[in-house]
């Protein structure tokens, strides 16, 4: 994984492996005018330490752009991180122990595996259809664990345009996903990083507004509606998990940087970022598009992908003689890149899979990448019939792809 | 604690227990200067991901500003981290198992505590003197757990104006603790965030510096020589190491704050970053010197404390019959804070001490603040006294002072 960081960094690279959001069109003028207004007014506030739970300032913006989704939040129950990811990090700090289990989506958001192992939680994963999770494996697998004894200490899910799936939780499983956390005093995490990132469809509650705050902990970020560099992420959890959320904090790293945070609130309290959401989902839309066109012209038959509705991320099964480890390998020669499936398992699964990010290529190189890849399948599935002496799968054609 | 950081952030509360650096004279040009190149060539690149080990700017930088130090280091060995706090947080993640030994000074920094405790270190600290680690102890604690079949994970040490003692490692000390290290292949992690902050004597050479970068892991931070606010510290440490790090850094937070590092890459590559270290010596050299002055005042006779060369802290250790938690809930009716002792200790020693800072506080609250404390203190006393019928210790005077 690290080497292959080092290789899609290379320009020439087309690396559909990452989750980058585009940061090409932020307006320079926006971000100097508001530093600028740091400049002249918050210097020596900016450059200091603050509050471990974030400026107060911060907590209300984040309070301001949940309610853009339909999502109150009440700001004293808000802790700013440092990114995303930390929010992941602390959250499972908080609450896991070596050896309680944690469920999560079937494939998850493969950076949340490192993480869930380095707190030694005993993970299971739930498959996904189109609709998300499925809540009925869900529910057999809480009532096998509580045959034996034992609950997990949370479920965690991005329900909303997964990553990596691209899927999104339909509201029926949404309701009896609430449901089941609160019949079951079981908590659930909603990682919510995509939400107002929606191409077509209509909006769905998140599960916190579904359940009220009781048994879900929501986590956000502004990675990808605003930049990944200010590295400012979010939990909303209430008191006595918030706590111990704070404690993890102070140990982890203080506080996040005040400068980021600043400059976020300010950006935010302008009132202008909508204007920019909708600039980004004008360009991933057609991003978007243009992957899963260039899916079906180049995929191999028998290649299946969902078509997500919004977020950053396609899902793709090659044929099952395809490994996508080694498909991986060759595309690399063909300097395109992607992140295979099983780092979305905690158990091997996912071995013809992979993740297709479109968010952070321009539509000519998403295109060439996905024909690159095309091509790498087609020369490993070539492979595979000379190898086992059999056309057992149809010819490459153009009609690859499941919707 | 918790309670206290929000009674401290009142501003009528002159709070001597923070470790603030003063901000207030990082000049609003240079700020402005710094954002307004970014803006005009950097802003898509400072609001996207970068590498989890840093930007190559920031770590060439930081090879620079070592050297400003004597301390020659490759930067290819550096990780910048998320301030100095994830740099404990990541080198004690990749090095520690629960109950593996870590051993430490007596006192230690307040904040390390939680973070080796949250990863289930047994914590062993080394009594300090004036001369910072007592090195003979040292060894006769490594060689009673070598007689149990024991042997330490790593020695943490901040040997330079140490957090909270305030004194600086001896150079003989410094010379043996690395022998030992190499003599008993057990890794130092030397922490240094107030090395460039000397305000008298001569500098002294790093621990890292004397023993090549084979057992010696170094931590650093910008928080005390340019801001906190941006968050960036950094690890220097051989690969094998270095990898776990970074690894532990992808885990916890992705990267840290693509801007933040950009604005701190250029800053130092301006070279004038040397300046501003000149004018911060010169108001903490004041702040010090109107603390220690104010002790010798108002304190009570029988205390003692330490006389920092450098760095934000003194060290004072009250008559026994003190105990300095009580004596900060007194404090703090008064409006005045400090962190109590037993905060640097993992056994709940420290009962009568307390650490101060200087760095945050101008001079005239410094005074006004040791007073409210001398009086806090001698209105304990006075109650001691009262409560058991002696008078068994002089009266105030203001002849208090150790040196």
């Amino acid at each position: 994984m690290r080497d292959m960081m080092a290789i899609t960094a290379r320009p020439e690279v087309i690396s559909l492996a990452g989750g980058l959001p585009d940061t090409s069109t932020f307006p320079p003028e926006t971000f100097a005018a508001q530093m600028d207004r740091i400049a002249h007014s918050s210097v020596a506030e900016v450059l200091q330490y603050g509050p471990t739970e974030g400026l107060e300032s911060m907590r209300s913006q984040i309070v301001a752009v949940m309610g853009e989704e339909g999502t109150r939040v009440d700001a004293t129950d808000v802790t700013v991180t440092t990114g995303g990811q930390q929010a992941i990090d602390l959250i499972t700090k908080a609450l896991i122990d070596p050896g309680d289990i944690l469920i999560c989506d079937a494939p998850t958001y493969p950076g949340a595996i490192p993480t869930f192992c380095s707190y030694e939680a005993d993970v299971i994963q739930i498959e996904c259809d189109g609709d998300g999770m499925r809540i009925d494996l869900l529910e057999e697998t809480l009532a096998e664990l509580a045959a034996g004894g034992r609950r997990p200490k949370f479920i965690y899910s991005v329900p909303t345009f997964q990553n990596p799936g691209g899927v999104t939780l339909s509201l029926e499983r949404r309701r009896r996903l609430v449901e089941i956390a609160r019949e079951n005093e079981i908590l659930v995490v909603e990682d919510n990083p995509y939400g107002l990132l929606r191409y077509e469809g209509e909006s769905l509650p998140t599960l916190y507004s579904l359940d009220g705050g009781s048994y879900v902990v929501y986590l956000g970020t502004f990675s990808k509606i605003l930049s990944a560099g200010l590295r400012i992420g979010w939990i909303v959890a209430p008191t006595p998990i918030r706590e111990k959320v704070v404690l993890g904090k102070q140990a982890a790293d203080l506080c996040t940087s005040t400068l980021t945070q600043h400059f976020a609130a300010q950006y935010f309290k302008d009132g202008r970022w909508l204007d920019y959401v909708d600039d980004l989902i004008g360009v991933y839309r057609s991003r978007r598009d243009a992957m899963l066109g260039a899916m079906s012209e180049y995929f191999p038959h028998g290649a299946t992908w969902t078509r997500p509705e919004g977020g950053l991320f396609v899902w793709a099964t090659m044929p099952e003689v395809i490994n996508t480890e080694d498909l991986l390998a060759k595309a690399l020669t063909k300097s395109v890149a992607f992140v295979p499936g099983t780092s979305a398992y905690v158990d091997g699964r996912g071995t013809s899979s992979m993740r297709l990010n479109f968010s952070g290529v321009t539509e000519d190189r998403i295109i060439e990448g996905i024909r690159r890849i095309g091509e790498a399948a087609g020369e490993q599935m070539f492979l595979y019939e000379t190898m086992t002496g059999e056309m057992r799968l149809p010819p490459l054609d153009s009609d690859g792809g499941a919707g």
